[in-house]
């Protein structure tokens, strides 16, 4: 007889009870919580130079950092205005997880803060299958990295609650067919709020704060 | 008493002895076979569209695409004149393995074939870890994801034989400082040859194409 081992199954399970403690300890504090995913380069850290400015006089921002190595993710956060800013170094790891996620909240005084933004590791995969605890996900995608994205990575762009379109600023420079990539999107995920934008000119980065503040407000 | 089951361990020595098994079947039939790596978006597509045609005088190429979904890559790769272009369905998986490119070889008559491009999944962290049984590593970075990728993505980088600097078209468009992406190049991979280039305006690919008959010449 042979014996039937489910170690992904049990991973998954374990790892999404930790997340539903995460959420329960950041609703508890009053915290509303993204987790940001995307490409290597898309502008994660980028967008949240260009975020925490904008918010420093209405909102006190936590920032937890993901990354295989280093820590320049978190110094670029905390020079941004982060009120702290926690790397996670995965080892080698290719995605956050709820356990990660925990150990981090264990570093911040959740009592001080409104928001926490959680920088995930640059990948269109792996990040999409570990839920964190967050309240939502948000995908960066970017005008260099090509039209054909949402077709080629279905998972991730099926799996978030809000898309931001980044280097906006390059259209002029790269054949990016905005209606086909739109198209794509559109199938795996009907409905999905989209911010384009761009993180070195500051265009469209006002109606992202907007929806930031929005659920910011709708939660308290 | 706990009894340990090193499942990781036993999936990469399986792994890496069919790794062993695909290299002599690539070297009986006198394949020269390459393991292209990359972010999504870098240009793992938009290279082979490039380099198939200025090899098609010389060379019988094949091309093996990996993908979660979707056979976009090697629609692409057979119109630019692949002699055969496999389409390998990952299923949700973030990399490819030996054993799905056991099965792509399957697909291929090795005898008809001078050299073969692998385009694994677009990821910068998993497909470090997964041997294929390729004679050569080459992993595409691009300008617009940052001038800081070796330190952030450090196992990636150590790995590779080669490394393609996609996109050069977009440096004065983009704060890229190449000085500070080369010195994290070398700190992890000393003398690693460099091939910066523009699949869109064709800048750099003779040196890249220059490299590949190298290598297919050596083999022969």
């Amino acid at each position: 007889m042979t014996q039937r081992i489910p170690v992904v199954e049990r991973i998954l399970s374990a790892n999404d009870e930790l997340a539903e403690e995460n959420k329960s300890r950041l609703n508890a504090a009053n915290v509303f919580a993204v987790n940001l995913m995307a490409s290597p380069g898309a502008g994660k850290t980028s967008l949240i130079e260009q975020t925490l400015p904008r918010l420093a006089e209405k909102l006190r921002v936590a920032v937890v950092d993901g990354d295989i190595a280093t820590s320049i993710d978190a110094d670029r956060a905390a020079a941004a205005g982060a009120i702290v800013a926690v790397q996670v170094n995965t080892g080698g790891e290719c995605h956050l997880d709820a356990v990660m996620l925990h150990q981090a909240l264990g570093q911040i005084e959740l009592a001080t803060v409104d928001m926490l933004l959680v920088e995930n590791v640059g990948n269109l995969v792996c990040p999409a299958e570990f839920r964190l605890g967050t309240h939502k996900s948000v995908l960066i995608a970017s005008i260099p990295e090509g039209d054909d994205k949402p077709y080629k990575y279905p998972g991730m762009y099926r799996g978030v609650d809000a898309l931001v379109i980044n280097k906006i600023d390059l259209l002029p420079y790269i054949n990016f067919k905005m209606d086909y990539f739109q198209r794509g999107v559109e199938a795996l995920n009907p409905g999905l709020v989209t911010f384009p934008l761009s993180c070195s000119t500051g265009e469209g980065l006002d109606a992202w704060v907007h929806w930031i503040l929005e659920n910011v407000k709708r939660k308290a």
